[in-house]
């Protein structure tokens, strides 16, 4: 069965979850394959993205505001001022990821970092979906 | 075999496909594992989101053509002015979508919806290839 | 075990990599599945997009830089002026694709081609994993 991670979030901000993915990838022993991530939500997304210097992510957000603000001239008003940005800024990420691994670990960048990204101005806890795919 | 689906879309509008993906992974009896959908068109996308408030999919087609307007400084305008604006907005948009699903229902969320985004200027219809993928 | 493709690119342009995917998937004898391509960097990144008239990358190449251009207000400047631009451009486009194939041929429409996008201002050699999965 596919596993499910809760991560709690805070307002306009991105978590990683590097190591909590890297985790599940261990499980599988040296098999290969590629590891789905998903979230169960449509305003919070996904991205990879460098994990090194934290203002790279900080400008991320603050570009997504630029891009879609609250102030927009947007019909879908009744959940909040955050809401229609919030989907518009999950529609141009990724509501999944696939990332290979093989022998047990990720085979990611040196500087790639797996995020969730919180759209809303509030901390939500968002329920995220992992599936391990063995390769052909 | 992979399925071929045909979906007739309309102009500059969103069509929820949700159902017709329900009905592949109903097959696949009870195991868990990954759908994946493809859609064989650079000039229309995919996109999971909200499908509770109509006004919302509504937001996100109004949203991207103030992003990729058709009055843009473009050098491919052979295809009349909708075709380049089409190209950016299946670009930062998804040409596949991978989704969980266990026991015989996708594992979204309450609010997801999947959807086919039509860019272009009319009613077409769009060839979207589905694989299942067995989980490791 | 996967692929690892090594990909020279040139400075903010699009590379077409359709060849050496298909040459993947051609390994695979008769099977079905799909294609799953990973780009090990957050300032490079991968697109599914027309690849008839050349002028279409070249105004998605554009459309990035003025989505994203290298004079906005970033606070992540070390890595020179196109750095996070980079890591904007890719946050909207992918870091990983996945395509169907079917008896050895990638099920692509008649006009898809499979690009990298660098973002940087100068050629760099990309590293890409290539992983097959077979369909359930």
């Amino acid at each position: 069965m596919p596993s499910i991670l809760s991560v709690t979030t805070h307002a306009k901000s991105a978590t990683e979850i590097t190591a909590q993915i890297q985790k599940e990838v261990a499980r599988c022993g040296n098999s290969s394959g590629v590891a789905h991530i998903f979230i169960q939500h449509t305003s919070a997304s996904l991205t990879i993205q460098e994990n090194a210097d934290p203002d790279v992510v900080s400008d991320l957000i603050s570009w997504l505001d630029r891009a879609a603000p609250e102030n927009g001239p947007y019909r879908h008003t009744a959940e909040g001022p955050d809401d229609m940005p919030a989907h518009i800024k999950s529609m141009i990420t990724s509501t999944s990821l696939t990332v290979p691994f093989a022998n047990g670990r990720l085979l990611i960048g040196t500087w790639q970092g797996i995020f969730v990204l919180e759209h809303r101005n509030a901390s939500h806890t968002r329920q995220i979906v992992v599936t391990l795919l063995d390769e052909a």
